[in-house]
């Protein structure tokens, strides 16, 4: 079941379009270009989480591209309409804690050839069975070389590092690159080293220090400056952490950290938290630690909003 | 004017659709994720030129994609309707040769998602007035960092440096950052300083040698294995070149032999030879050099297939 939803300046509240229909112009150049944004966010109980980082990141990414996309308001409009015609029509079965989850995608193309207006539209869809697998069972992940070094995000603009393009056929060739291994994802390192991100996730680390004196639990992630998405869910699990007590570093960082971390996660908005078992066949931390870890702040994560 | 043709089993010469109404899925990975791949060639007076090039390279595109596209029979008849039914509703004017071209592009994306199924169609369109001038007038070209070194496309295949993929938003992000820059165009360099190839096209330069002895012409490319793609347009020229008695090469190449050079092009399928004025401001060559071995090259280039 997918809820479609266009923004259209007729429909205040969005177009409700029929997902089995096309309802694109072959002539779109998000199509013939990979020209044009996404964001993915989940909605619980009907409610879009962390929606000002979404639409945030959506205006910083339509700026990278030049791309002029619909205001705010279109998008809650659309947003809730999608939520509210995916609750009707095939509404979600709770989850372990009793909350309805819906995927609502936001997608903007540069539009036709010619046309000079973005195509514009939000998607809403049920939670793949298999990311509450990724939760409960984590993940054999492999390193990757994205090619890029480390610097040039900032001196090479229109690479559009910084931004979430539709162009991802290279994250999705990494994947499959990943699972012709065995692995079930990836970690991309760049040139020069440092650990980047997953191909749709962030990447974050935990460490556990207890040397006699105060215990401290330090939970760190690559900083933003190597080139990589800006992560909504790392944003709002860090806040929540720090408050909780938790020490927050920002790297850089190289795999070795990876290695010697007593726990790793790919965390998105719609994974949220998957614990990394291995990396490259080597065990991070321990079972037990990494499932008790995984469950604190999982439960830091749910009270964001 | 676009003329739309959709491979179909259902239809053995294709499926003709009109490209003013919606054809593709909102769900399509070709919008979502970029997942595709595309060829862009002239049909003159009817007939594809190169086509076998083409679909050759499309099938090594598919292959790195590990995309499973419909087979060369099937783009070709689909190519001949859309040449045709062009033809019928939009006679294109001859050119100064009094020739009529045709631009096609051949796409093929994973499809809609979960449907296991490529999305494959022929799209004609008139060749776009903007080409000809270029060939006329030249082209103001900057240097811009790829971000990738010149050996990374060996190492890490799953960067899909070799195949033509539909996600271009950098190669568009690059030619918007040169056109806000007031320049035409964009040679791309490697991180480490190797001159690679256009947004769009590949990029040939011409020595001459006259030094008493008989006079030598040399053209060169840059090397395949820097990551660039292999082009039709050079890889015909190269040949017909070869056939009239010049000499080739293949880089490395740094951009110094760029701007040493009697004469740089940009070549593609549809714009054919376009010479370089000048790159980051400096002038290549002589007008009269340029436009002279651009003639001499463009005659031999027409009689290519």
């Amino acid at each position: 079941m997918t809820v479609l939803v266009f923004l259209d300046p007729a429909h205040p509240d969005g177009r409700i379009a029929d997902a089995g229909v096309p309802a694109l112009l072959a002539t779109d150049q998000g199509v013939t270009r990979g020209d044009g944004i996404f964001e993915t966010l989940l909605a619980v109980n009907g409610a879009p989480r962390k929606v000002q980082a979404h639409l945030g990141r959506l205006a910083a990414s339509a700026q990278s591209l030049s791309l002029d996309v619909p205001g705010e308001e279109a998008w809650l409009r659309a947003i809730a309409t999608a939520v509210g015609a995916f609750a009707s029509a095939s509404p979600p079965a709770p989850d372990e804690d009793g909350n309805t989850n819906v995927v609502v995608k936001l997608i903007a193309t540069r539009g036709p050839e010619g046309a000079g207006s973005p195509t514009s539209w939000v998607q809403a869809t049920a939670v793949p069975p298999a990311l509450a697998e990724q939760r409960a069972h984590g993940l054999a992940v492999i390193l990757l070389d994205r090619g890029y070094d480390s610097t040039v995000a900032q001196r090479a603009p229109w690479l559009l590092l910084g931004a979430k393009t539709l162009s991802y056929a290279v994250n999705m060739a990494a994947l499959r690159h990943a699972h012709a291994q065995g692995a079930d994802d990836v970690i991309f390192t760049s040139s020069d080293g440092h650990v980047l991100e997953g191909p749709t996730s962030s990447v974050l680390l935990a460490h556990l220090k207890d040397d006699g004196g105060a215990p401290v639990k330090r939970l760190i992630t690559p900083s933003l400056d190597s080139g990589i998405l800006p992560g909504t869910t790392q944003g709002a699990l860090f806040t929540a952490a720090k408050a909780a007590g938790w020490e927050l570093g920002y790297g850089p960082l190289v795999p070795a950290d990876l290695l010697d971390a007593d726990a790793v996660w790919l965390v998105s908005s719609i994974r949220l938290l998957a614990p990394v078992n291995s990396i490259d066949g080597t065990e991070i931390g321990t079972a037990e630690v990494r499932a008790r870890l995984t469950a604190e702040l999982s439960a830091l994560l749910a009270q964001t909003h």
